[in-house]
Parts: structure tokens; C-alpha cells; sequence
């Protein structure tokens, strides 16, 4: 596997810039560190042939890990054997580290992929089947997993936060994290978008591979849509906990694969959606 | 213009839903409300032919606005008075409100539409010209427009909050407003969706035919991205209110088109990244 260097330039996910303070009616210059937003072209390649799946607006730094993630939860590749390498555009110095390619072991539909993403060129008849497509993405069921005891469940989000503390002096990311059954982060991940920190989370087991993710749990700040939940599903993670609330198609998507779902975390007080045979009481 | 079915339907936004509440040891089956999330898919028309753009995740409601705002913002279409009506899909009954038309009074470039989205199956060169590419979709400059008053500026989160009020009972939506100078609100929309919310407030000024909103201020919940500046861009606004942090390329765009960008607002406290000559205080 190829080295990810954004992995070593840390400094690169905040950028400094200088700000009118307003305080009331006194304002002030003072520098300010914004969280690093850049395009990252997404390139899947096999037997010579590479095509660009899209352009995600991303935070740069484990850059391999959220183009390795994506191509697993879009469906692009089938599965984390079938990831060769990856590596960075080298066509164009000056974009170097904006455009990365997945070289495929096995042979892709390249001229198909573009077809599977939520926001495609190409989306298939007019709206007949899109949530039907995109649930046949996942697997049936993300499979029992180990039980989970309630009290871990609502530790997570703390967890996460003091995992994002290290990185994030920005305020502007969104963080995800992997842990075990006794609470030990595995990894964290941040990103200005929600969907990239989870693929970088999925895309750092799938470089090592560790999925399916059946003894782990995601943790994410925010809000919990249909994407992640997907995303989670075809990771095999059973159980998925959020700081905010989760949408309607993210609730009846985990109750269709049996997946965990803990959101509106606060303290001891959360509401359980979905999985709760999972959940046990630990009194 | 073809009436917005959904607009009159509001209760579809929200969802019931059953949940475990966990309160420490206690348990208890509650009802719940979550944000409705379902796919819709936006097509564009011209001269007898139609062409899929893409499928977002939104909160339905406001369909006709999402996919007039979304059409202008991507720049498939010119302006305004190129939308010759907006109109559901017909083809499939059970599919009638998750597929929005937007028929073009002029030719439209339909195979190059695909092209223009940040995420997109075509990006043309590998990721050589992507953010220039964007960039130069926005106007150069979004115009001097009237002088905003300090106050008025950090009293917009606030303003936007009550009115989001009205609809959000799920904790689950995000909220675009656009206000006029003196803090008047003249339109809110909420979607699960951050850029979706600004595609309804766009496209509700512009199937008013009052684009551009050169005497308008938006105001959105959450953070601001380059997606959301691009966007209010394009509709002409010289000024965003963010609840949160922006991006590096939010704060990078509006320096760009002269937008001012007051974000991280905390009562009478805020940051000011670019436009500060347009800000006047009031003492």
C-alpha cells in the first residue's frame, strides 16, 4: 500500500486567516485557524482504464482512507481485497494531492460506476426505483454482533469529542469514531463533511483489512442521515450511536439491516431507534 | 408556474416514529417525530427531451423551489426567466412526488449538464481545474449593495431560529432564512439537507422572479461551506450569517465576489471574515 503523505501533514487540515472580531461595539483583528476545505477527485482504475467518480469537497489529510471508503460504500468495488493501491494523481504536480486513483485488483465496470452515487449524472428511470437501488446496496443484515451494554453506548459521543480535541481548534468538523465493546477508540476520523469522516473511518479498516466491522460501533457527531447508516451497513458495523437526531430513512434503512441505532445522546439520556434486542442493561 | 403540491402537505416533513428512551436504568416506549429524508431526483427539459441531474436526500416540501434554486446554483440554467415551469414526474404514480422537471425556455447543453456538479461522474481533467471551475461559475462580484448594520447582523441567527421554530419539532433540519436590511424575514425553508435549505430560499426568490437579491441577507444555521457562498453567489447576496464556523474556501470565495461573511455568532459576539466595508456600527 502506498504511503498516504497528507496522513503527515496534519497542519494542512486548519488554515490561519485573520478576522474582524465583533465584540459588541468593540472590534478587533485577531487570527483565527479555519478547517482546510479542498476538492478531492475521486479515480477509480483498472487494466490501464481509470475514470473519475467525482469530486468530494473534503478536508484535507487520510486521503487514501476516504477514497478507499467511498469506493466500499458506494458499491464501486466489491468488497476490500479488490483495492490494489492508492495512490495520488501524479499527471499534474500542482494537483498532486487533489486526485487520488484506486487501483482495482479486479475488473470494474467503469463505464457503471458513475450510476450508483446519490447524485449522479445518470440515475437510472425517472425516480422509480432510487431507494430501492440504493437499499439493495446494502447487505440484508449487518449479522447479532456481540451485545452492548447501555452505559457504553451513552459514553461514546464524550469519547469522541475528547478523541476530536486534538485536531480540532476550528470548531467546523465533523468527527467519526470507531470503538470496541469496552469503549476503546480504534480511530477517529474529522472532515467538514459528515460523509467523509465516516468513509475515511471505513477506509482506515478497509487498508487493513478489518471488515467487516461486527464488534465495533460508530460514533458520530451530529446528525445521522440515510448515507451513513449505509455507509455503516456495508462496513458490517452492528451499531451506530449519534450526538443529534437521525432522519426518517436512517431509522427504517438500520431497522431493515438490523442495525443498532442510539441517537439524541445526552448524558444518561438517549433514545434508542432501532436493534435494541442488542442493548443490554448493565445495573 | 405549476402550483407546489407539497407545499401545501407540511405534515410529510416530519415522520412518527416509535423509540426506546433510555433515561439511566429506565426505559420507556415513546413516540417520537424524525426529519422526513427521501430521495427526490431533478431533471432538467428542453424542446422535447429530458435529462436526470441528479438525486439529492431532502425533506420533502418546497420541491419546486429545491430543484429551481438547485438548477440556478449549479448553473444549468442562465437565470430566472429561463425556468419556463417546474412540474412532478407523471410517468410513475407511486413515484409522482420524488421527481421534479424543470422545463427550460431555452436550449440547455443537456449532456454537459452532468458536468457542471461538485459531485459528478464527468470532471473533465483529472482534478487540474476543479475549484477554478467552480469558481468561475460565480459572478465576479456580488455588487456593493446597501450598507448592513452590525446589529442586524448578529441578530439574524436568533431571528432565523424563531422562525425555523414554526416547523422543527424532529431536532433533525437545518435552516436557510433571507432577510431584508432592517431584520425582516422574508422567507425560511428547513431540509435535512444544509445546501438544499439554500437551494429552497433561492429558488423561491427566483420562481418570484426576484433574483438577484442584491438588498438581501441569508442567514444559515450550522456552518458554511464553499458550497452555500457559491451558491448565495450566484443569487446575487452580498452578505452570510453563519451560525457556525466557515471553510477555508467559504472564507477564500467570498473574499473573492465581495461577500461579507459574519459567522460564529454568540450573541453580541461574532467573527467577521470578509466584507467588512459593507458593515456599519450603530451605536
Amino acid at each position: 500500500m502506498t504511503l498516504d503523505a497528507r496522513a503527515l501533514e496534519p497542519r494542512r487540515r486548519v488554515v490561519p486567516v485573520q478576522v474582524t472580531a465583533v465584540r459588541g461595539e468593540r472590534w478587533l483583528r485577531l487570527p483565527e485557524s479555519l478547517a482546510a476545505e479542498e476538492p478531492l477527485e475521486i479515480r477509480v482504475a483498472f487494466g490501464g482504464r481509470s475514470e473519475p467518480l467525482g469530486i468530494t469537497m473534503r478536508t484535507p489529510g487520510h486521503d487514501f482512507e476516504l477514497a478507499a471508503g467511498f469506493v466500499l460504500g458506494e458499491g464501486v468495488l466489491p468488497g476490500q481485497e479488490a483495492i490494489a493501491s492508492v495512490r495520488y494523481c501524479t499527471d499534474e504536480p500542482a494537483q498532486r494531492y487533489n486526485a487520488v486513483t484506486v487501483d482495482s485488483g479486479v475488473p470494474v465496470a467503469l463505464d457503471g460506476a458513475a450510476r450508483r452515487f446519490p447524485i449522479s449524472s445518470a440515475c437510472g428511470v425517472c425516480g422509480s426505483s432510487s431507494v430501492e437501488e440504493v437499499l439493495g446496496r446494502c447487505p440484508p443484515s449487518v449479522g447479532r454482533g456481540p451485545d452492548l451494554a447501555r452505559s457504553l453506548l451513552v459514553s461514546l459521543p464524550d469519547r469522541l469529542r475528547a478523541g476530536q480535541e486534538v485536531f480540532d481548534r476550528t470548531g467546523g468538523l465533523h468527527g467519526a469514531g470507531l470503538f470496541d465493546t469496552t469503549g476503546e477508540m480504534l480511530v477517529v476520523r474529522e472532515d467538514i463533511g459528515r460523509h467523509n469522516a465516516v468513509d475515511k473511518v471505513v477506509g482506515w479498516a478497509a487498508l487493513r483489512h478489518h471488515l467487516p466491522l461486527s464488534a465495533s460501533v460508530l460514533a458520530v457527531s451530529g446528525r445521522l442521515g440515510f448515507e451513513i447508516v449505509q455507509k455503516a451497513a456495508v462496513a458490517g458495523i452492528p451499531a451506530v450511536v449519534a450526538v443529534s437526531a437521525p432522519s426518517s430513512l436512517a431509522v427504517e434503512l438500520a431497522r431493515r439491516v438490523g442495525m443498532t441505532v442510539v441517537a439524541f445522546v445526552r448524558g444518561e439520556r438517549a433514545n434508542l431507534y432501532s436493534g435494541e434486542d442488542r442493548v443490554v442493561l448493565d445495573a
